[in-house]
C-alpha cells in the first residue's frame, strides 16, 4: 500500500514537475515561429508593458484592439490578390448565362486568357468584373458562392488551398493577443463579405471583426427577405479609408497595428498617433524561397514609402527571410 | 476534536446545501424582473432549445447572435429621442460661436424654445440640427461631448440620468443571452458613434458591437491623424437600413431580435427568415405609472403594424406592465 502511494506520489510529482516546463517553455516563447531579433522584441516588450497594471503604459482590456491587414499580412496575396482570382474564376463560371461577354471588354480578355488587355482595362474594367462577379445575387448566395471556391481553390506555385496560404507566426501572434485580453480585428481592402467565410476558422477572428471594403446591399422583403447585393462600390476600405473603416467598424482606435504596404500607413499613423504606448508593425516579403521577395516596385502590396519612412516614424519592419522561423502552417501545402 | 471536525463538517454540509439553493434559484430564473408569462416562456425556451446539443434547435456558439434596438427597447425614448436632446443642447452650446442662427431657422426657433417651428421645419431642419451639432469636429472631440452630456443630462420627467434610464429586464435578458454564449449587439436607428461612449458600461456591450446611423467621416493627416466628421449623412440603420446595417457590421444573421417599432420590424423580418428556430420580439409600452404608454399614434417609437401583424407572424409582444416586475435598475432614479 505504500509503495502504491509512493508510486502514485512520484508519478503526480513528475506529472506537475513536467505541466510546469511546459508552461515555462509557453511563458519563455509564445511565439515561437518568430526568430529572435528585434521584431519578435519590440511584440513581446509592447504587450508584457500595457498588460502590466503597475507599468505606465498599461492599457484597459477594453482598449486593446489589433487590427491587421489580411492580403500580405495574414495571408498570400502575390502574384495576384486571391479575390481577384475569384472574381475571375467566378466570371468564367457565369460566362454561358452572358454571351455578350464574347464581345465585350474586359470579358472578352479575360475570358480568353489575355491578362494584359485585362490589366488595360484600368479600374474601370477591373470595377466591370468585381461587380460582374460580386453583385447581383442575396447575401447568402454570395457567402455559399465564396465558401465553394475556397473549399478547392489552390494557389499555383505554393501548392497550397488558398484558405491555407496564412502565415504561421501570424497566428502565434493572434492566438498569443487574445490570450492577454486583446481583441483582433482585420482592417483589409479586401472585399468584408469575401473574407468572412473563412476568418474564423482560418484565424479565429469572427465575421463581426472583420472590416473590408464593401459594394452596396438593400433589403428585399420579397427576396427570401436576405439583403441583395447591388453592382455600386459603398466603401473602399485601403490607405485613407482604413482609419475610417476602424472609426465606423470597431470604435475604438487600435494600439496595435499590423500592415504590409504603403496602402496600411494610414492605418499605421492613426494607430501610434492615440495617447500612451502603440505599436505599428508591416510584414517585409523577403523570402523568394519560402514565399515571395517583392517590394518597392510590386504592382500587389507595393512597400516603397513605408521603408524609406519607418526608422523614423518608429515602425517595425518585420523581414520575412530573417524573422520567421516557418512560414505557413504544417500540412497546409 | 470529533466535535470540530463534526462543526467543520455540519458547517461545509449547510454551505454546500446553501449554495446548491442559490444555484438552484439562479437557475430557475435567471429572468428576475420578467413576471412569469409567454414572454418570459418563450424567451426562456428558445434559449434553452438553442444551447442543447441534443436538439434539432440547437444552435453553434459562433451563431448565436442577439441584436438589439437602443431606443425604447434598452433605453427610454419618450417623449423625445435622448440624441435629439443632445443636438439640442449642444446647438445653445455652440450659438455663441454662430451669430448667424439668430436669424435662420431651425436654429433661431430652437434657441428661443419654439419646438413647433423646429418640427415644422421637416427632415431638412432636423438634417441642418444634426449636422450643426455632430459634424466639424474629429472623432476623439466628439465622443468627449457625448461622453460629458451624459455624465449630467437627465430625463425630465423620470429623474434618471439618461445613461440610466435602462431597462433592468433587458440587461438581465444580455447577460443571460451571454452566460449562454451568445453576442449581443445594439443594431440602432440612433448615430452609431453617439451610442458607443455608453453602451459598455450601461449594457456590457463593447464599441464594436453597436451598430447604427452614421454620418461620413474622413482621415485627415494634418487633424492629430483622427477622423473629421463631415456634415454629410453616410448611412441610416432605421428599417430596411436594418438588415443591412446587421450584414455590413455583424456578417451573421441573428438567431434574436428584439425591437419596439414598426422601424424594427426589417429586422425581426431578417432574423425570423433564417434556417431554424429563431424568436422576434417587440417591447409594447404600456406603462403610464412607470414608464409611459404610446404605441399607435406615437411621434416616437410608433407601435401600429407590428401590432396587428405580430399574432400572425409569431412575433413575442412584451407589455411593458404587465410583463415586467421592475423597469429600472434600482438606485438609477
Amino acid at each position: 500500500m505504500k509503495n502504491k502511494i509512493d508510486r502514485v506520489l512520484r508519478y503526480s510529482i513528475f506529472a506537475i514537475f513536467a505541466i510546469s516546463l511546459t508552461s515555462v517553455a509557453n511563458a519563455a516563447d509564445p511565439l515561437p515561429s518568430w526568430n529572435e531579433g528585434p521584431a519578435k522584441t519590440a511584440i513581446l516588450e509592447f504587450v508584457a508593458a500595457v498588460i502590466d497594471t503597475s507599468s505606465k503604459d498599461y492599457v484597459d482590456p477594453a482598449e486593446r484592439v489589433a487590427t491587421f491587414d489580411n492580403d500580405g499580412t495574414l495571408w498570400v496575396e502575390y502574384p495576384m490578390y486571391t479575390q481577384a482570382l475569384f472574381a475571375f474564376d467566378r466570371v468564367e463560371k457565369l460566362a454561358p448565362q452572358h454571351p455578350e461577354w464574347k464581345t465585350t471588354q474586359p470579358f472578352k480578355a479575360l475570358l480568353a486568357g489575355d491578362m494584359q488587355t485585362v490589366g488595360a482595362s484600368g479600374m474601370t474594367g477591373i470595377t466591370q468584373i468585381i461587380m460582374a462577379s460580386h453583385a447581383g445575387m442575396s447575401g447568402d448566395e454570395f457567402a455559399q458562392e465564396v465558401t465553394q471556391w475556397l473549399a478547392t481553390a489552390r494557389h499555383p506555385k505554393l501548392g497550397c488551398l488558398y484558405k491555407e496560404c496564412i502565415y504561421q507566426p501570424q497566428l502565434e501572434l493572434l492566438a498569443y493577443l487574445r490570450a492577454n485580453a486583446f481583441k483582433t480585428f482585420i482592417v483589409s481592402g479586401g472585399g468584408i463579405q469575401f473574407m468572412r467565410p473563412m476568418t474564423l476558422q482560418a484565424y479565429g477572428i469572427p465575421p463581426w471583426q472583420v472590416v473590408g471594403s464593401s459594394i452596396v446591399s438593400t433589403f428585399k422583403k420579397e427576396n427570401g427577405k436576405d439583403v441583395v447585393r447591388q453592382p455600386k462600390i459603398d466603401f473602399i476600405d485601403d490607405k485613407d479609408g482604413k482609419p475610417v473603416g476602424i472609426y465606423e467598424h470597431i470604435g475604438v482606435r487600435p494600439i496595435l497595428a499590423f500592415g504590409n504596404a504603403d496602402a496600411d500607413m494610414q492605418m499605421i499613423e492613426y494607430t501610434r498617433a492615440g495617447k500612451g504606448r502603440r505599436l505599428g508593425l508591416f510584414v517585409h516579403h523577403t523570402d523568394a524561397d519560402r514565399e515571395f521577395a517583392y517590394d518597392r516596385k510590386s504592382h500587389v502590396g507595393t512597400l516603397d514609402k513605408v521603408l524609406d519612412q519607418a526608422d523614423a516614424n518608429g515602425w517595425i519592419i518585420v523581414d520575412m527571410k530573417k524573422d520567421w522561423k516557418q512560414v505557413f502552417p504544417v500540412n497546409s501545402q
